[in-house]
């Protein structure tokens, strides 16, 4: 269903395209729902923006306008490296820059959804795009921001992604503090190191993980013990605080974490019950999270990867004595709607947002056809009159092949219209100030496949 | 309210955004109501299909990864001029790109609908960006396009823009051949110099178009007779026609145009009265357009330039021994949205999706305002829900800032919740299961001012 022409840049056929916008309006309707309000930022940062975050660089696309390169491959000279622009590579780093060259016109705590295409240099796999869309969601305070939001998060997401037409999600949530408050009790000083290591464990399992941590100079005592710590899982609280304590190690960043962390399964049990568990695996690698962390994975479509992370950051952005504390998640809308469109897990019922084809009996009468739309439409009936006055068999075969489910005829000789439902074949009478198809047909719908 | 902490990139504040997302929803409503799929083609395109339309060249962003830069300035070698890719400058030749690569899958006669940022590197002014978003319609027949969708097109977006809460569209409508026509019977071979002298009249004024074309060979005499002709403005298909007759030329082309612009005309009289008029200077400079040809001012904010333009093209794209007619317009959003916010021509009623915000008694009992929020939610009612259990004053004062209409409380010991209406005052008790706000409080509303 993706057509690539261009390696990591998917384009979808329209049929893809209404499965893609189904979910990306139905994710706007859940966010607004919320009372998350939309903005857009510019697709380009500077590279000093860009690249405040280090590590990932070496994925930024520069921009360079033609011209200043033709002049440069005259000898001209071009515009400094710094004052350069490059496309952002998420939407992260571009909403923190936005929040602070606007605070001063936000309310504070902020509360937005963002969806957007995003551009990353990377080699391109399956699931993993050069270009592709983003859906986020942060909540971002001023000075403070309480828990409460972290729990909130995962729970809009939780709830945003399971009530799509997909297999059920699991979110995999855990705590920095617990892992820096695991690290710090047995002594392990380059945490960052262990969060590295921590983060490989599915890809190369925990000999590997130890090889690399071991390297690093943390000890196969203390890997044992990160390790037991990164096999921990479950929904229940208690269960979850009990496999903890197991660990035999305590201080307060780690109780600290174990409270928060506990507290969300407890509501994400009441409210959202059977899609949010602990896994104290979930490290995120080198991203500034400093409390809860989020991952998400469709059940039996592991492999894809994470369709929805994020957790949360003291400081999402700094501003001279101002500090702004954030916590959000992002969609990989392009990812999960390309497993989407090849599993396939879903169809569309057709690939126009067309209800009414009418036909037209001769060209000259083409304006009564014109005229029986207009009114169609008025009513909120989305209608498109046939092409040419051709056979009725073709202007049948025109609506047939882009799944529109029904042909108006206009009456002849002061005959009344009727209209075909071409699914059934059944035709009857039909007024056009007062025919209405099903709900059900009014927009194209997005059904799951078995 | 543009933002541009970089030039000629703009961003909106949240209330911005909100007349911005008016604008394309409205847009993407009309477009699906008339029967045109939504598609998004990636945002770059090899050079070679950018610049193989030469003149815009110059207004071109090439992309380079950065890893590639950095590697080229150390001597390695780089990608070759012809694979590097620059971000598309319109939506109309990735659209072309995108008919031939799916020719196969696609349904002619194609009717689609495009909404995505397009990138230009000119010098940014009032109402031109560096970056913005289009809305295209293109309608695209495979070997042939009958002439009604030159008729539709225009009519449609015609609709769409005389809806928004707006001054008054004027359309002003062409067609080349009768620009050809002229130019033959008067023997300019150089109808591509016509073409641009004529375009800058609005520049320049008659006597520097004239001036221009003396100076490439068009003599005065046939300057005149050109001048006449892009004179020539009106709704009425009689009136223009007597005045195209004024000139006393007559060839082929010149009676098929007139007679194609003047049924344009009539059928726009009965189905859109006072939008769309002929305006014989209409030009559109050097975009291969073949036909009728439309450009669109906003009465009163003629300075703006052009926020809706387009024309017919016999051959949008080709493909072997295939060829692709279409016609086609494109709203420029950005420029409209940044002149209904700076005019002020609107107002948005909130800056937040929120229809309630629920306030929270103490933090002990922030699960029943969480449950009070999700209720109003499943009934498709937006809702936020206090971050602190602050005084109340202070939680109506989140809601006011925001322009959130109502406040709910919860009932302390068994006491009925109650709703506030913080634009009245007004409070009652309020049903979880019952209460709806007015229909027109539902989503914030995008108003006209004055």
């Amino acid at each position: 269903m993706a057509r690539t022409s261009l390696s990591g840049f998917p384009e979808w056929l329209p049929e893809g395209r209404i499965v893609e916008q189904y979910v990306l309006d139905h994710l706007r309707r859940v966010f607004e729902l919320h009372g998350f309000a939309g903005i857009e930022t510019r697709a380009v940062e500077t590279l000093e923006q860009l690249e405040a975050k280090g590590e990932t660089s070496k994925e930024i696309y520069v921009l360079e306008r033609l011209q200043a390169l033709k002049a440069a491959e005259n000898g001209e000279r071009v515009s400094s490296r710094e004052r350069r622009m490059g496309l952002h590579f998420d939407l992260t780093v571009p909403f923190a820059r936005y929040v602070v060259e606007n605070a001063n016109e936000l309310d504070f705590p902020f509360k937005r959804y963002q969806i957007q295409k995003v551009w990353r240099g990377e080699r391109p796999q399956e699931g993993r795009f050069r270009e592709f869309t983003q859906a986020d969601i942060d909540i971002v305070g001023l000075g403070e921001l309480p828990f409460h939001f972290e729990v909130e998060a995962p729970l809009i997401m939780g709830q945003a992604l399971s009530s799509l037409p997909i297999p059920p999600v699991r979110m995999m949530v855990n705590n920095r503090k617990i892992v820096q408050g695991v690290c710090e009790s047995l002594g392990v000083t380059d945490i960052e190191a262990a969060l590295r290591g921590l983060d490989k464990l599915d890809k190369i399992g925990p000999e590997g993980v130890r090889e690399e941590l071991v390297k690093v100079g943390i000890t196969s005592e203390q890997t044992d013990v990160l390790l037991r710590m990164a096999s921990i899982t479950g929904e229940d609280p208690q269960s979850v605080r009990q496999q903890v304590n197991e660990l035999c190690l305590s201080n307060d960043l780690l109780d600290e974490g174990l409270t928060q962390l506990c507290e969300l399964l407890e509501i994400a049990g009441q409210r959202l019950p059977g899609v949010i568990e602990a896994n104290l695996k979930i490290a995120r690698g080198l991203d500034y999270y400093t409390g809860s962390v989020y991952e998400t994975v469709v059940v039996g479509h592991e492999d894809l990867g994470s369709i929805c992370s994020g957790g949360r950051y003291d400081s999402l952005a700094k501003d001279g004595k101002r500090v702004y504390p954030g916590v959000g998640m992002s969609v990989g809308v392009s990812r999960l709607v390309s497993r989407m469109l090849s599993a396939p897990m879903v169809r569309a019922t057709r690939r126009v947002p067309t209800v009414v084809l009418v036909a037209v009996n001769d060209e000259t009468d083409r304006f009564r056809s014109d005229a029986i739309a207009s009114g169609l439409r008025e009513r909120g009936i989305s209608a498109d009159v046939a092409p040419q006055a051709a056979k009725f068999g073709k202007q049948i075969k025109y609506a047939d092949k882009r799944g529109i489910p029904f042909v108006w005829f206009p009456g002849n000789d002061g005959e009344p219209d009727t209209v075909k439902d071409i699914r059934t074949g059944e035709q009857s009478a039909a007024d056009i100030e007062q025919w209405e198809p099903q709900p059900c047909d009014l927009h194209p719908r997005v059904l799951p496949v078995n």
